[in-house]
This record gives structure tokens, C-alpha cells and sequence, in this order.
């Protein structure tokens, strides 16, 4: 069974710590509020009050063994790199910072972050594609051109059959699966002679330029 | 061209601004910090140093044909569910709001939020599922049941061909993909005679029970 530290309970550490041990890991989570640590603790496999800053006190609660350590505190990024700069010195292999810019990203590299994750920036950066391209349900990034996107059928679609659409020659796009929304059904292989309606979703995937045009 | 209006600079509202904007869009920004509003203003069609909550003031900046308005403030509920309230009163269409928990989004959808967006717990999940198989490297849930998801090549499959895999028959899933980590290519549609390496990634779709199945 996974073993996993998570420091500090905002909203993404509380998340965090809840969603590990539903999916059976052992999660022990470290907060200085005595609130938090309360509402938590039937939710967890250990919750402690603690100050994570002090070196002696991590070095006392956390085993070095455990498979990652998650540091999620609020705005205070000196807090971060701080227990960062001690959980590396406890031996810990994996440990996740979450931070605001690329700046705070790369000083916690530095001190020996394996891995930064910055939730509102990638979150923004999300709503601002599905803002521009509202007819785009969710995309996957595959490598910096290729995407696998899920977009309703564009209107110049409907009616059609996918033989018809001949997606691979015109636009140079595969169709991966198509979702339909009514009545619910979820077709992994559509055959050539599937007819698109409005209200149904293509999972596309293809060079993000020519899935670009697919929407056009 | 779109017509976006962000409210709050937060993180997530300063990255969504610049990516709506760098993407073609007209955006208007709206703070109390006038720091804030300086820093972006050349990265934005127009910054306004103004008070959101007050109705007058919304009323004066924003025109009502706008595309969307996102509302982005930090952890203060009670500022979002005014503003979303004066929004809807001025007759926008869409009104996006930034939230913690499900209980706030609730009450915002009850005051005439179009959409709520909860950045830390969704990256949160994302996270968790990341930690919990780190084989999996990204993921794209298209229904309850069905995902596409990107996985190092498991053990059990390296040195092999995709047709003695046998995928479709063996996991009930389909390979939509194969991304080469060395030397970095993309193949869009593998070859039967196939061989994976253990620094491929392979994109595949299936129900995520099948898909676990051969992340085991």
C-alpha cells in the first residue's frame, strides 16, 4: 500500500489527502490549525497538529520511506521551500510543491522539489481555451502538436456519415470514439455509416492546427 | 473577436486574462489593486482600478453583449455571489465564478452562475490519481466509465508486438496512440508489427476498470 505525506490543508492539500486514502493509500496529513486537522482526521489514516517548519518535528512524525510528500500551503512560499529544503535532507524521493508563478516553481527545484504543480495557472489556462473555443468540451495535450480534443459535431457535420466526412483525408484527423448526449450512449468504434446528430460529442484526435479547422 | 471581462487578479484571473488575450480575444480586467492593474495593463485590452461590488460601477464598465465575464477573487464567497448577482442583473450571458467547495458553487449557480470552476480540488484529484499510478501520465475522462489515458509501456508488454498484444481482445481497450519518448515521435496509427519500448507512452481508451487491468 502507498505511504504519502500531505502538508498543510487548503483546499487542494484537504482534496489531496481525502482522494489518496479513498483510493486506499495510507495518507498522513500535517497542519498547524487545530480546526482543520479536527475535520480531517476520520478521513485520513493520521492527522497531526503540527509546525512543518521545524526540522525536528518532521524528522519525529515522517518515516523517510513514504512514497511522495505533498507541500500545499497557502500564499507563503518562504514556509515552502523551507520544508522542501528539510524533506529532502530526511531523504524523502518524491516530494510534490504546489505554487503560484514559475519563478516560486524554480527556486523549489532548486531546493530539491521533484515536481511543482501550479493549480490555478493550469486551470486558468484551461478555461481560457474552452472560453475561445466554446464548442471544445476537454482536451488532452499529447505533445505540444498533438491533442486529443472533445468537441460537439460542428454544424457543416450534421447529417452526415462518417464516410461521408472522410476526416482523415480532409482534415487529417482521426475520430477516436464518439459521444452521444441523447439518449446517453458512448460509442467507442463508430462504423463508416454512423450519421453525426447535433447533439453529439467527437472525440478527435490530431495536430492541433487541423483539429483548429474541424471546429472553423 | 471574443469580448471577455475578468474580475480579480488573482492568479488564476492574471493568467486567464493574458491567455484570452494572447489567443486574439478584447479583455477587460477589474481590481481593487491598483499594483495589480499597472502589472497587466499592457498584456490586456483594458485595466479599470474599480470596486466590482458596487453595482453603478459594473454597470458603467461593462457592456451587456459581452461573451463572458469570469469572476476570480480569492477566498471571499460573499464578493462573488454580489457580483454574480449584478451580472445576471445587467443581462450577461455567460458568468463563470472561481470557488472553493461544492457549497459555494451551489449557492453561486442558485444566484445565476452559467458555469463554476474549482481549480485546486479539480487539480487536486488529478494529482491524487497521479500519485496513486505513476505509471499514468495524463489522463482524459470522456463519460463515468470511459477514459483515455497516457501510460508508460508496463513491463509485461515491452519487447512485444501490438498485434501479440492482442488489446482489444485480451483488455477490451483500443490504443488511439503511441508517443516516443526516445528519440520524441508520435504515432498517430501504430503498425501491427509494432514493437513497444520501455520509454514508450502509450495512449489508450477503454473503460477505466480495463484500463487499470493493464496498468496492473
Amino acid at each position: 500500500m502507498a505511504d504519502f505525506v500531505v502538508i498543510g490543508l487548503s483546499t487542494f492539500g484537504e482534496v489531496l489527502a481525502r482522494e489518496l486514502y479513498e483510493r486506499g493509500a495510507n495518507v498522513l496529513v500535517i497542519d498547524q490549525d487545530k480546526e482543520k486537522v479536527q475535520e480531517i482526521k476520520n478521513f485520513v489514516t493520521r492527522a497531526v497538529i503540527a509546525d512543518a517548519t521545524d526540522k525536528q518535528t518532521l524528522a519525529k512524525i515522517i518515516r523517510s520511506n513514504v512514497d511522495a510528500a505533498v507541500i500545499s500551503l497557502g500564499e507563503s512560499i518562504e514556509r515552502s521551500v523551507m520544508i522542501t529544503y528539510f524533506l529532502n535532507q530526511l531523504g524523502i524521493k518524491k516530494i510534490v510543491v504546489k505554487a503560484n508563478g514559475t519563478d516560486e516553481g524554480r527556486v523549489l527545484e532548486m531546493i530539491g522539489a521533484s515536481e511543482v504543480v501550479f493549480p490555478e495557472a493550469d486551470m486558468a489556462k484551461r478555461l481560457a481555451t474552452g472560453l475561445v473555443q466554446p464548442q471544445m468540451e476537454d482536451m488532452l495535450n499529447l505533445t505540444d502538436r498533438y491533442a486529443i480534443v472533445e468537441i460537439y459535431v460542428p454544424k457543416k457535420f450534421v447529417g452526415k456519415t462518417l464516410r461521408d466526412l472522410r476526416l482523415r483525408q480532409e482534415y487529417e484527423v482521426n475520430l477516436v470514439a464518439v459521444k452521444q448526449t441523447i439518449p446517453e450512449a458512448f460509442i467507442a468504434v463508430p462504423s463508416p455509416d454512423f450519421v453525426f446528430k447535433e447533439s453529439d460529442i467527437m472525440v478527435l484526435l490530431g495536430e492541433q492546427e487541423n483539429l483548429e479547422k474541424v471546429m472553423k
